[in-house]
């Protein structure tokens, strides 16, 4: 949040000082051509780091002077946070609200898996003698089963070459932290998954964007970094990307593991929609059987991510050394929801939700894709199923802009770049949640921005 | 492990290739002059990090050679792996052994508190809706739960100075990563929290120790260190200290907290055992109010170390920026966990089952201290409850040898090296788990030991 780091930066160097009151909304919206919404959010930023209060009816006042943060903090912690606002952002459920650019599937797709009705399952486990940490790997019941999953996909694994995680997010953090020593070089989807791009900037890591296109990612700009800045690591998503919602064509997969095989780059393949997409969809781990690549699953999305389970699918020495790595850092990760998710996969029930969700899914898409081209928006990509599509209005150069428009009417979007790897260029494109798309409240709202007027 | 890493480093460097068969256990074990116990141990080291592999009734077989790592690595996942394997060979339980040195309390201890018991009461606390994320602080219930139970140990906290986290070790990670850039220097108890030691090396800390006296740190030491060194953190644990049962006196406290002030340093204090003393303990976080202290609590000795659900508390800017900070990591902790605990905790039962559990550890410490005097060991602090004592035979210059003798008779010690800031430095002393000192199998195999002869 550029707005907000500005007028922190402002009070530390004695621009204001403790007590002082700053400008106003009004003031502040018309010096930097901000929308007032911004401005409120930039205020709420602050307040929430402790530096300033408002007071009822009078404004906004200077609390305290930040504190200097060392060099090195500013440079990974601080880039860091501005991602953070951005999570903090789209985590939020303000009720009454819209959210179009939301990240999961609506949770009337979801009630059949309901954590509640497997209960009693769970407790059978011998919960009762639970009180230690178990296999530093994860819950061995569960890692076979992932097996058993992984073939469906046409991955060949063994159960130590699976690492059980806190979920998918704390799985790249463990491969950032296992790979990349500060300043190292890495490349990602641009656009991809912000709260990456928040670990490796966490991490120190120079980080460069490979440019996606409607079948994956550009293979000439990825080879001329792998020349050029030889990254160990390429972190990908193949499948119902996010946020383009483009799968990887299988002539591009294969072209990808040539070009990592040539320039010694390993792949890390982030998959967190497998459950959406049929099994034989093209995965780079199912080609390559985990040599160069290295495999991250997720149950956040087609179950609970109030669980947090993913794991790490990978040769069986780096599985190890992840293994160990957890350990050091947080000793083990929770039987106890491990155990969980364990029990639901074992129900036939469990397959039945899946082969429900991916129709459900494909029909939203197919209707969402329409919808919002009949509102005269370019799709980027049209996938059989994808929770995401990635559209952009011509009449709209950016796509901040409109988002700052629609919120008015509690319309939350995603605009194109909360995704950049360069999040200060100017984005045409937003991402779509095509269940949300299907309600009749964006339409509605789409009909008052200037310039989105065609009604369907 | 040493062995290991050399073993390692010789297959890396050519002297045994692919293929080649290792020196036999016993050559190995008259080579380096060690138990043939710790050569199997470093034997399964080189297996599960795949480089070995076991041939039936033939011996140990060079299967791949180590990849070289970058020297980053080597400086700072290296060295912190070593820590691993302790604490890997620490987790262990193998049927029929006796944990002597164990850091949990005794099983039938805890089964009042069974997690199976609580699951209907968690089913309806709503599970049914529960789909995503929470709060980035974690769920506001608990935490006001948590803003309680601290105000009995005097410390007066906001529940926005709370943030919930993946168990406490998740939790000093965190404030690792928030407050030390790489080669920042830190200073801890010695000997102290080895889970902890290797965090700190795995960030790339410099970690000076600082002695741990009956009545707490060396003031001395810490003194010296504080000006020569001019660390940020001090980590320390003030009660039932881990491994020296040891509790902080409160003269000590005020002069501790006295110091940090005076040379700008941040004490984070690490209370896993809070449960097991009476609430009016001296904690620093109770003199300090969390000016100059940051607060660490945790569930997994007093219940379930299976769901993973620690606590951080502090001021409110840094707990918001932890809460940022854990939302870049891993987006949130898991609120099931957390709603299990709340439910828990909220039990009258639960509040008996902690007086029982303080009553039991009262008494089972007053009658290991005895026993192991009467087995002519030096007891190094005499506190009222701990699960932990310190003790040094007067004939045993090394305690490793000591484990490494009553590891033959399934005795599993934690000698005094494990939780030293330098472990090759020879230690007398070894930790005891006061429930385990009072099983008759550990007398009989001391008693098989040379020069510890003397029968209570």
């Amino acid at each position: 949040m550029l707005l907000a780091n500005e007028i922190e930066r402002q009070i530390r160097e004695g621009a204001y000082r403790v007590g002082d009151k700053l400008p106003s909304l009004r003031e502040l919206a018309a010096l930097h051509q901000y929308a007032k919404n911004t401005v409120v959010a930039a205020f709420e930023i602050l307040v929430s780091r402790g530096l300033v209060e408002p007071r009822r009816g009078s404004g906004y006042y200077v609390l305290a002077k930040p504190q200097p943060r060392r060099a090195e903090e500013t440079d990974s912690l601080g880039r860091a946070m501005d991602i953070v606002w951005l999570m903090r952002e789209q985590l939020k459920h303000e009720p009454g609200t819209l959210a179009v650019g939301d990240g999961f599937p609506p949770i009337e797709w979801l009630t059949d898996v309901r954590l509640d009705k497997y209960h009693q399952k769970v407790v059978r486990t011998g919960l009762g003698s639970l009180f230690r940490y178990g296999s530093r790997f994860g819950y061995p019941p569960l890692r076979e089963q992932l097996v058993r999953k992984l073939s469906d996909f046409g991955i060949g694994v063994e159960p130590r070459q699976i690492v059980l995680t806190h979920g998918a997010n704390e799985a790249m953090d463990m491969v950032i932290r296992y790979f990349l020593p500060p300043g190292a070089t890495v490349l990602v989807d641009d656009p991809g998954y912000y709260p990456l791009f928040g670990k490796l900037k966490l991490a120190g890591a120079r980080v460069f964007g490979i440019p996606r296109l409607t079948d994956g990612p550009d293979l000439e700009v990825l080879e001329n970094l792998l020349v050029r800045e030889k990254p160990r690591l390429f972190f990908t998503q193949s499948l119902a990307h996010n946020p383009t919602g483009s799968d990887l064509s299988r002539a591009k997969a294969f072209r990808m593991l040539q070009l990592a095989q040539k320039h010694d780059a390993l792949i890390v393949e982030n998959d967190p929609l497998a459950d959406f997409k049929p099994v034989s969809a093209t995965r780079l781990s199912s080609l390559d059987q985990l040599e160069r690549t290295i495999y991250i699953g997720s149950f956040s999305k087609s179950f609970s991510a109030s669980l947090r389970v993913g794991f790490i699918a990978c040769g069986a020495d780096l599985a190890g050394d992840l293994a160990d790595l957890k350990t050091l850092i947080h000793v083990n990760s929770s039987e106890y929801c491990e155990r969980t998710i364990d029990v639901i996969l074992r129900e036939g029930h469990y397959q039945r939700h899946l082969s429900r969700l991916r129709s459900r899914l494909g029909e939203a898409t197919g209707k969402a894709s329409m919808l919002l081209e009949s509102f005269g928006a370019e799709v980027f990509a049209k996938p059989h199923q994808s929770l995401y599509l990635w559209a952009a209005f011509p009449s709209i150069d950016d796509s901040l802009r409109l988002a700052e428009e629609l919120l008015q009417q509690k319309i939350v979007m995603a605009p194109g770049r909360i995704f950049a790897v360069d999040s200060a260029k100017i984005s045409r494109w937003s991402r779509f949640n095509v269940g949300a798309v299907l309600d009749p409240r964006l339409g509605d709202a789409l009909l008052t921005v200037a310039n989105i007027a065609r009604r369907p």
